[in-house]
Formats: structure tokens, sequence, C-alpha cells
């Protein structure tokens, strides 16, 4: 029987959490049990470190529709840090269900280089993402509530902002109308579904440093506008509390493991368009006090995960990534290089080296903020000794430190070459600096992220943006970080233009205020924040077995 | 400070829900433990028992809005059981997030006779709840996919019956369209959300009795018709196993225990309108295992909730009840012999002794079931000696078993004089019948309910409803048990038809086939399954406090 992610889940040997817990150094009295291999944190049960670990942030080049294995790639390097002895605890996202339930049947690295349990880590795990799903939709039915009682607040139908949210994905809910049916069935008015990882509460959550600190940016929060187009918030109607008390489990991070017994910490997983796309500072932070290297992960390619890792997440935590891992894969070079994505597994040396550009201007990038990264090159069956060869023979040629990682049929020791490549970038100071301050105007702000991040000319606002800037001015707004919606196929906002594109302009076709997180999303192109089933979804192979095993996750 | 029952439920002494898994006989090994005070027990692991435990229902009289304290009398009355000494367990449903936010702040009990830990089971609890909301979703992004994807089953998008589902009060997604926005974005089509434990899933759960009885069930559910009016199930849609996948550890029923440390077991909870209302099937079942006695409630009064429970779900089980109690207050009684809502605590001896009338019907049609009951008069502060006296002397004049419960202030003291009479119950042997077989007909069956159990002259269908029992003979699916959908408040479908009404015909407007749940769902009058929000929620007393607890849950 050919391997599988879930079966070789189910036959590793996995360890009670209690015994992962003391490996990781957090007192018994600090765990939840949920189950025998799953538990909650109480972070403040955590005695207090002398110093805090060092973070290792692995994002990737632009990235193939399938991805280029950026999860496998994070858990073997931390799986490799272990075999190196070095304490390490390694923070990851939590899978979001419709994306499992549709095209991608499981989240949670794969082959050798996964996290345990990976069928509850990617059903229900412990109930944080339905925590906020239920938070977003009482929100959304208090603001409903509150027009049909009689609107004291005056809030004007047509400009609530705040959306319900489902962790599923379904594009029947993308736009709806509710409230239909007569006077006793509230207000009539246009409405839609974001998936719950896109809701602004998952964003919060996982920016938050306290509970206190999570009520306040939750009463923070714009739901919409009044007639007279002043904002309304979640304090306005005095729910913060109610949210606060719904969320209060989901705050506390969760520890797992590794396949080879690393502690993980899984906590938060914002969408990395609409939002900043990193598991939960709370997460990293908990992390840190624990272990000596923290090896966490952002999403998509390194213009949009890592920019913001840098920008938001760790400027809110006060810190900023000692080492930065770039994944690469052969394929994605290829894909880069000119190759449509149905040819990606055939030979074509011509378009790795073409494609080369991308991944040049990702190190680039992580240079800009001072600090020297190290590519992965994460090894596929179909890569040929020579394209690797090529690749290696570039890097030798930029002075780019690169490895070549197989973490997914080797684990830890397939990330050994990695390991130690970091471990030297750890040990040398980092010269770090943001790229923009966040007392920049926006229209600063935005053209540093596209001159030095995109590499692209300039940046452009469309009429109704700038007339959003205006309002956001007036209300003091504008000196939050910005948080780019944008493709994460391309450099620039178009999905088409691969490999390093050069001279375009960024369009702004839209700036949202998300005050409860912190951060000015600015739009771009046409971005999805409720995905769709594919014809044939993943859910149609999955089934229980005759002894309760989840069958049909990979 | 005067005591709430957030503030008793915090100051009491919780065990370890280890411990209390010893006391109830469950072996270590078949917990999972979700923190310290909630477990999931794995059913397989139970040994099997020599002989099954006894079951006492806990019903009540057409209750007021506010109820009569039902699951508080259950809980007292299975602590009172504990005091004599009786090996007991009690079983009950879990609260749904919708209310607790709404209207009730809490649905566990009161007093000192309440589950803990109260917040938890309150809020989100082991997530059962949460995972029906997926699954119940996730089937509805699957049909709408269906339709999108080419439509090759020939679902006439306006024949949909399957609905979305939150576990939250929301009038506003009772009616709503939805695929708007372009070819991109689905079919249009009206559709609606109902509350959670509205859902067949709910239902389904809740009388499965193994993993794959759940999922033949799921394949069972209809979810609408092609535009040739043939049935569409689960099954044809091939999801049953992911759906399955969803609920494998929600199936699970959960430990808890009350103030006193009586196990508690919780599990499921079904709308006692639109369903059957009682907890778990497995979670009854698996009480009987671990107790001798095991006490149990169903919803609303003893036309609904009880009628059910001895048609429907201990039918299934291959049981029938050993003893039944039926809860009465004063303010109820007050209440069925005219006084209006808001003056139900004034002294009014007249009213009592008119609302009496009540109260016989129900103890009239638990005897027709061949079992005697034993009435709680369930004390409340207001009640005067000279009422309860009143309702005393009626009892022992009718040869009705009668006793004062005051379990809210004392806990299973407070239901000692009604365990020991209901313990004599228990020691005679009962002379149980069903009043109808399920091989009857469906107009059979329905007159049977109405003559027998509501005390009304007949039953009449609308054309429509007509309409739909000729579809159903053509399918064969009218050899299922009857759960009506009718008012709580009276005995017939007029809700202002307080005390013992007669000669009413009850009009069924709708018959819903539930293949899944195996039931036919009667519908009479205006039946609400998506409940809305008052204009003051009890959300907006809600918080967290500074240590993290739960502040507004009562």
């Amino acid at each position: 029987m050919a391997l599988t992610d879930l079966s070789i889940a189910t036959d590793a040997k996995i360890l009670p959490i209690q015994e992962i817990a003391e490996r990781a150094g957090i007192p018994g009295e600090a765990l939840e049990l949920y189950g025998n291999y799953k538990a909650k944190i109480n972070v403040d049960l955590v005695p207090p470190a002398g110093s805090l670990g060092k973070v290792v942030l692995v994002t990737a080049i632009s990235p193939t529709p399938a991805g280029e294995g950026k999860s496998t790639v994070t858990v073997g390097l931390a799986d490799a840090f272990r075999q190196l002895n070095e304490s390490v605890v390694v923070a990851l996202r939590e899978p979001s269900l419709g994306p499992v339930m549709g095209v991608k049947g499981g989240a949670t690295g794969g082959g050798f280089a996964q996290v345990l349990p990976m069928e509850d880590i990617n059903l229900h795990f412990t109930g944080d993402i339905h925590a906020i799903t239920s938070a977003n939709n009482a929100l959304a039915a208090f603001i409903d509530n509150h027009l049909h009682q009689g609107n004291s607040l005056n809030i004007d139908p047509r400009r609530i902002t705040w959306k319900r949210a489902l962790d599923i994905n379904d594009r029947a809910l993308r736009q709806v109308t509710i409230g239909l049916g007569g006077p006793a069935q509230g207000v009539p008015r246009q409405d839609g579904f974001d998936i719950t990882v896109a809701s602004e509460i998952m964003a919060v959550l996982c920016l938050a440093t306290s509970l206190e600190d999570l009520k306040e940016r939750l009463a923070r929060m714009v739901i919409g506008y009044t007639y007279q187009k002043e904002p309304i918030t979640v304090r306005d109607l005095g729910v913060e509390g109610a949210l606060t008390l719904l969320l209060k489990d989901a705050f506390k991070p969760n520890l797992v493991q590794t396949i080879e017994g690393t502690p993980a910490i899984i906590h938060g997983g914002p969408f990395a368009n609409i939002a900043h796309g990193c598991n939960s500072l709370m997460a990293t932070q908990t992390a840190r006090k624990l272990a000596d290297v923290v090896v966490t992960e952002a999403g998509f390619g390194a213009d949009l995960g890592a920019e913001k890792f840098m920008h938001i997440k760790s400027r809110k935590g006060g810190f900023h990534p000692d080492a930065v891992v770039i994944v690469a894969t052969v394929r994605a070079l290829k894909m880069h290089g000119g190759v449509e994505k149905n040819s990606l597994a055939e030979v074509n040396h011509d378009a790795v080296r073409r494609g080369m550009v991308n991944l040049a201007k990702h190190v680039d990038t992580i240079r800009q903020f001072g600090i020297e990264p190290v590519v992965a090159l994460n090894r596929f069956i179909t890569d040929t000794e020579e394209e690797l060869t090529e690749i290696f023979h570039w890097a030798e040629t930029e002075g780019v430190k690169i490895a070549l990682t197989n973490v997914w049929e080797q684990g830890g020791k397939g990330g050994l070459a990695l390991a130690k490549l970091v471990k030297q970038e750890l040990e040398r100071p980092t010269d770090f600096a943001h790229l923009y301050d966040e007392a920049d105007s926006v229209e600063e702000k935005l053209r540093t992220i596209v001159q030095k991040v995109y590499g692209g000319a300039d940046v452009q606002l469309t009429d109704s943006a700038q007339k959003q800037l205006v309002e956001l001015k007036k209300y003091g707004w504008d000196a939050l970080p910005i948080c780019m919606a944008k493709t994460q196929y391309s450099l620039s906002d178009q999905p088409k233009l691969l490999g390093r594109p050069e001279g375009f302009t960024i369009t702004i076709r839209e700036i949202i205020p998300k005050l409860g997180a912190g951060f000015l999303v600015c739009l771009t192109g046409d971005i999805m924040t409720m995905p769709g089933l594919p014809k044939q979804p993943a859910a149609l192979k999955m089934d229980v077995g005759a002894d309760g095993e989840a069958i049909g996750l990979f």
C-alpha cells in the first residue's frame, strides 16, 4: 500500500501530551487536556523565561497552486533542530475545515514531517475556529437584532461592513440577502459570508497579547456606519464582553507534537490574503518562553506572509525573526520560467534557470530587512539531479545560502543540512530594520511595499480608495500598518505575471480599516474571502472505519 | 451579594472528572479528558452490565414561558437518589448557545441543583453542537456545489428541503436568498437557517445506536427533490462518510458532575418542537449500563416530550420509562387557571384550583401508558402554604402521588421526598404499552395522539398535508412514528387555549419526512425553528473577569 500522510500518521508512535509538555518545560498544572494527545496551555501558569528564544521564520517563493511544502519544511526543520540537540518548539497555524473538505484533505505538514494527531488537528481540533465562528455570527445577530429592535444607533443597513462567517468552502454564501419574510423576520439587507479564517476576529485573536487586550481589540472593531457615515463599533453595541467570553478558551494556545516528538504549538490561522497569515502572537511568544529556537511560518510567499510577519505580527510583539528560510521547489521555479501547471513534472532546465529570478527577488527582499536568508530547496520525487545542481550553482554564484530538504520522506534527518545553515545564521547578529514606519503616510507605506518588496514601479489608488483614504485620515486611522491583499502567485497584482516582473503599478481598489486587528487591509484585484468547492471535493473520499478511525484525510 | 446560579456554581467544590468516572464505574481508559472537569466517554470501553438500570423520566405540565424548573428537578432528584445511597446517573440535554446568549443565560439546572462546570457546558462544552453545525453546513455546501457543477442529479433548486444552521438566535437568517452575484457565485435560490438544535443531524445523532447506524441514518436523510419530484438523499451525493467523520467525536457522550458530585452524562439536545427533545439514546443507554437508576428528562410538557420519549426515543432503544415524574408549579397552575403572565407571583387560590385540570390531564396521559406518575410540586419563593396545601388536597382526593421539591435552594435534600415516592414506583412492575403501533396508518397515529394525549376531538390535514401524505405512502415512508410540532403552551394547537381544553381539532399543515431521524414531523400552527433575540439580549451582561472567569451566565 502506498504511504499517505494519514497512513504515516496512523502508524506513528504518539506520546501522551504530558510527556511532550514535560519535554517543552510546561508544568502539568498549566495543561488543559483535550483527550490524550492535545492540550490547551494556560499561559499564565508557564513560568517566565530568563531570555526568549530565537525565531526562525519559514517563508517561500511565489507559490504554485499546490504549494511548496512550507508547513512540511517548517515541521521538518524543527525536528532537525531537535536531532541537533537544540531546545526547539515549532509554532504553526490551525487548518481551516473548508479547504480540508474541499481540496486539501489536510494541512498539518506531510509525510514524515507532520504534526499529530493529524486527524483531530484537521477536523475540529480544540474548537478554536468554531468559537471564532460563534463569536463572529453572534456579533452579526446582535447587529441585525439592533436594526430590528428600533435601531437606536441609527445604523445604515446598506453600510454594515461586518459579514457572517462559516468555516466551510461555500461560494453560494458569498452574496446573499437576509431578513426576508416580513416585519417579524428582521430588516432585509444585502449580506455575505466569509470563511471563518477571514473574519477580523481571527486576526484579533492572533494579535492580542492578553484577554484584556483581546476585549479591547474586539470593542474597537468597526461593524458599519450610520446614515451620517459615522463609524459604529462593537463597543457601541456593548457586546465585547460576550464576544470575549465566547473566545476565552480559544485564546489559549494548543500543544501537540510532531511525528518525531518535537513540541508543536498550533494556534490561530488567519487568511494570508485579507489578513496577516501567521499563527497567533500568543503561540509564538509562548514558544519563545519555552525553547531556545522557535520555528514558525507565514502564509504564501515572502512578498505577502514574511512582509506581514515583519511589519504587523512581530512588530506588535516587539521582536523580529533571527533567521529566515525561503522554501523553493524545482516545480515552482519551472512555473516562474513559463511552464504550464500541468507540465511541471517534466524536465525543463531552461525553465528552471529562467524561473530563478523569482527566488532571487525574495532573497533580495529578506536582505533588505537586514537578514541573510537561507533557501530550502524542497525536493520532490520528480526533480532531476541536473535541475538541483543547476540551482545550487546559481546560489553559489549569487552568494545565497541553500540546502536541500527531503523532510517528507526522511523527517528531521532530511532537514539537517538546512538546520545547520540556519543555526549559523542564528549565531550571527542581524541588522534588522522595518522598511516603513507606522507613522508614514498610507501612500508612503504602500509605495515602500510595492517598490521594495514587490519590485514594482508605483502604486495607484482608485477614486473610491482615495475617498476611503480621506475618511480614514479624518478618523485618525491612517497610522496603522498595511495588510496587503494581493494574489500570491505573482509579485504584482496580476496572477499570471510570473517570474520577476518589473515596472508594474499596483492598483489599490479598496482600503478596509480593521481597527481590532490594527491594520488597514488594502485590496488589489479580486480577493476571495470565501472559497468554493471543486467538482470532486476531497470530502467524497472521507469516511470512518470500523474502529472509528479517520479515512480519506491526506 | 445575592446567590446566582453562576455564583453558586463558582463556589462549589468540583471534583476531578476521573473521580466522577470512578464513582460511575467508568474505567480510566474509556475517558477522553476535556480539561479537568469534562470528559468524553469511549462507550466501547465501558464494560457490559449484567442488567441495565431503571429509567426515571422527568416531564412537566404545560409550561409557562419561563419553564417550571424541569432540569433543576431532574438534577435534584438524581442527587436525592444518591443521598439515599442509590447508584444513580443523571442524563441531560446539551444547552444551545443561541438561547443562552438570548434570553436564558444558562441551561444547566439551577441553584444547588445544577451541573458543573456550568460556564463550559453553557458555552462551547466539548464542541458537539459545533460539529453538528459543521456537518449541517458542509452538506448544504455540497448540495449547492452540486447545482453549480452541472447538477447531474437533476436537483430542483426550488425543492431543496435541507437548510443551513447556526447555533445562534438570529431571525434575520430565517429567510434568505443565496447564490447571488452571477455565474461564479453559485445558483441563486431561496434558503433559510435553522438553529443547529433543529437540524435533522442533531436528531440523528441522538437516535443512532452506533457509528455505523449514524452513517446509515445520515445517508438516508432527504435533502430535496428532482424536477421529477423524486427524493434525493445524502447517499445520492456520496458524502455520508465525510459527515460521519465530522461527527465521530460528537457522537461520544460527555461526562460531567452535579454540584453534589453525582455523575451526569450530557449529550445531544434536539429541539422539542421540530424534533423529539431528549438527550441522546447513546447517553441514556450508557447511563443505564453504569447505574441502577437513570434520571432523565424530555422537553416541554408530557403532551410533547414524554409522548415522544415513549413513542420515538425509548421505542428505538427497546425500553420504556420505569417511572415518570411530572413537574408542576403553583405559577403554571395559576396560568392555566387564567392569570396573566405578569401576575403569576400574586396569591390566587381560585386560579390554582381552576388550573389543576391541566395537571390532571397529564397525569391521565401517563397512566394511559401504564405508568403511575409522581407529581413533583417544584416550590418557588412566592408560593404560599395555602396554595401548596390546596394542591396536596387535590392530589389526595384524586389518588395522585405528589411530593414537594425545593432543590434550587437545598439540592438533593430538597428532592428526598420525591425520590422516596419515585423509588416506590420503581419497585412496582409497570404495565407499559405504546398508544399506537408504528404500522398504524399516519391518520390513525395522529388521531391516537390527539385524542389520547391531547384530549382533543379529532385531527384534520390541510390540502397540502394530504398531498404530502400521498407522496409519503408512495415512497413507503408512512410506517414511521410521528413527531408532533405543536405549541408547548396548550394541549391544543392554539397557544392561548390553556387549562384542559376539550372538543378541539388539531390541524396538520405540513408533514416533513425525516428519514435519518426516523420520524415524520407533523407541523401544527407556526413552529419557530430559528428563534430571535430579545431587545436586551442576555449577552449584554456577559463578560470575562480579571482572572478569566465567566461573568453574566445564570
